[in-house]
């Protein structure tokens, strides 16, 4: 009674809505309360202090301030490499017209991730979901795929290690363990994890299976044959934390790891942490194919303003950067500790005015996207298909033949 | 509320469950009660006349004697076949251990009718569906799929015409179709119609799309190209019929034609028309690879007898054709119409003994029988591939190349 107490009265404190398909609140979001919610573990001190200490290299700046914030085993993962026993990396996106900057940050931080400890990575693209989900056809979540894939590309993956691939088109090779992964499924679970109800179509219902699979080694013969026991490490946004709670509970029954994860918080709109960004509000998001007029307009525009309503107030009271939105994307995107410890006292003292951070912002923001774009325009029809094309990779992976671990 | 208590007394009249995966009564199936229940069309004088007149040839036995009794939309293949409209059939099995006789029926009938309207064939194994309900693991269903293979080619399909393909492999193909299809149906609709429940795994809950998908003719790109507007029949036992309901209502809704139907009783067990053959009782099956010896011991032993307690009764009285399961096989399998009324008229007059009876069927499945083992005895690993191997059919298909009915 008093638990049943509690609990309600933690859900009327604030009302925050995380699934894959929805991200709310009616203020910024509580990320302590996800990880409590989730039962995951946040990231702290201790374990960026062992991760430096096993790389001999110094954390993304992702996890110094936070953005990536909550795991699963990481400490697996890390002992793992510690011994010399080989994981992968495991990501993906519901490919979708309009990719923003929002999407880059998971992909950004796995591209860390594989130069970090050199290994191989899988990206899949839920081309089925958008699908099941979106009012699309085939036909045109197939060409959103391959847009999408270039984007991916043109992050700097390693071409060697890494699969992109389509459920449409890999479908044919997922299938036994998708279905080993269903059989171990009931619906009562879904609709606890997920809330699919009788009018979702059956599509739905069984999808989370095959956002599960690819975190199971098998999933990819052409890259670890049978081996049973390679650990999956996943790099998301908290809100696909769902599908690896599912994954998690069923992977010990099919002889798997459990897989691990590092979670990233989410990239806010432009008008505030209490929603993030997303493409089908096109006031909320920097797409990558902004031109610099663009981005400069909707930051001027839309960045919600952490700065006081005149201009001697600002000067006497400071800026709030908690809740300044071009503040925070500085925080995602300039790598310099300094450099963003300097403008955060100066916005706060009131010396720089909302105009002068906006236009900091803008630069870096710029900068960034031309790189991508530039990147991008690289990406030839060969370059995507040698990434989605299944390949031997075995001999590169593991370049002394291991006997099976199956 | 007329209609509620007309329904309720039916339902008490009677205790009859019939769907994909029961198939019980507590006395003979009442196949009318089915045809209502299902609101399918009994087979008629008139139907098998026009069949006769469309195809210049007398009808199957099966038909006949009304071991082929519903269907769905058979005027329209007529029709289609009178124009010259090429359309094609689709059957199926889920694979295991030990076919029986009642497993060839659904494939002799088949096969006949690719004899008939010499049309394509595509034979779905179901082997993601047994590995779903069974205790199996995906390699043992892979096993059972090529041995029932094996099985399914000795009935003689034409092989430049027929395309036989295991769910596991073909899922590849299949699926922009199956998740077509997925989209369209709700968990409402799979509850109402296969029963599923909260506790079922996901995979069932999904599965009818599987199923559904080789009723559309771009399933299979090599047979058919992207021609959207071929019909399809499918012969299957009437047990079969709640996935074909369900795929008759999503067809239009996708572009494609309803497929027609035509549904088999089911095959009795040994011990009486009440329940069907089923591998997983023993005593209640002829097996395929059942000897000369097992055909006559089974026989002798199990088959239920419609004759009297002792021979004084039962010349006197006369032997039962329609409880007497011996005689019920002989409808199945001894084509000769003459005969058969030859021998129910001696049966029921009671001057043929039931000793008598049992042997005349046993002489019939001993040579059934073993002309299916010599038959399959050639059905080499090679043959096998050719029959499983998406091959290019359209130039056979089609000979003149049509534009695209799409």
């Amino acid at each position: 009674m008093i638990l049943l107490l509690l609990m309600m009265s933690e859900q009327t404190a604030e009302k925050q809505v995380v699934t894959p398909w929805v991200a709310t609140s009616d203020s910024a979001f509580d990320y302590d309360k996800l990880v409590r919610d989730f039962g995951s573990t946040k990231i702290d001190q201790e374990l960026l202090d062992r991760i430096e200490a096993v790389t001999h290299k110094p954390v993304h700046h992702f996890m110094r301030r936070g953005i990536f914030f909550s795991h699963r085993d990481m400490n697996s993962i890390l002992s793992a490499y510690e011994k010399g026993t080989p994981f992968y990396l495991y990501t993906g996106r519901g490919p979708s017209a309009g990719m923003h900057m929002g999407h880059l940050i998971p992909f950004m931080f796995t591209k860390y991730l594989q130069d970090l400890f050199d290994v191989p990575l899988v990206v899949q693209l839920t081309d089925d979901e958008k699908f099941l989900w979106k009012k699309l056809t085939v036909e045109e979540t197939r060409k959103l795929t391959i847009e999408n894939a270039r984007d991916i590309i043109a992050c700097g993956f390693n071409p060697e290690k890494t699969f992109i691939f389509s459920d449409l088109d890999y479908m044919g090779t997922m299938y036994p363990n998708v279905l080993r992964i269903q059989k171990m499924v009931t619906d009562t679970t879904v609709r606890g994890i997920f809330g699919f109800t009788d009018s979702d179509c059956i599509g739905k219902h069984s999808f989370p299976a095959i956002q599960a699979a690819p975190s199971f080694p098998t999933t990819f013969p052409h890259m670890f044959g049978d081996r049973k026991k390679i650990r999956c490490l996943i790099p998301c946004a908290i809100d696909q934390d769902p599908y690896f709670r599912m994954t998690r509970d069923v992977a010990p029954r099919l002889g798997f790891h459990k897989p691990a994860l590092i979670h990233s918080s989410f990239f806010p709109a432009l008008q505030g942490a209490q929603s993030k960004m997303s493409s089908s509000d096109e006031s909320s998001s920097i797409f990558l194919t902004d031109t610099p007029k663009q981005i400069a307009k909707k930051i001027n525009k839309y960045a919600f303003s952490g700065g006081r309503d005149t201009v001697e107030e600002h000067r006497e009271l400071g800026g709030n950067c908690d809740v300044d939105v071009s503040f925070q994307y500085l925080a995602f995107f300039l790598e310099d500790d300094a450099r963003l410890a300097e403008i955060r006292e100066e916005y706060s003292s009131g010396r720089m005015l909302t105009g002068e951070l906006k236009k900091i912002l803008i630069g870096v923001l710029q900068d960034l996207i031309k790189k991508h774009q530039e990147a991008r325009a690289q990406v030839t029809d060969d370059v995507v298909r040698h990434f989605m094309t299944p390949r031997p990779m075995e001999h590169i992976l593991f370049p002394k033949k291991e006997t099976s671990s199956k």
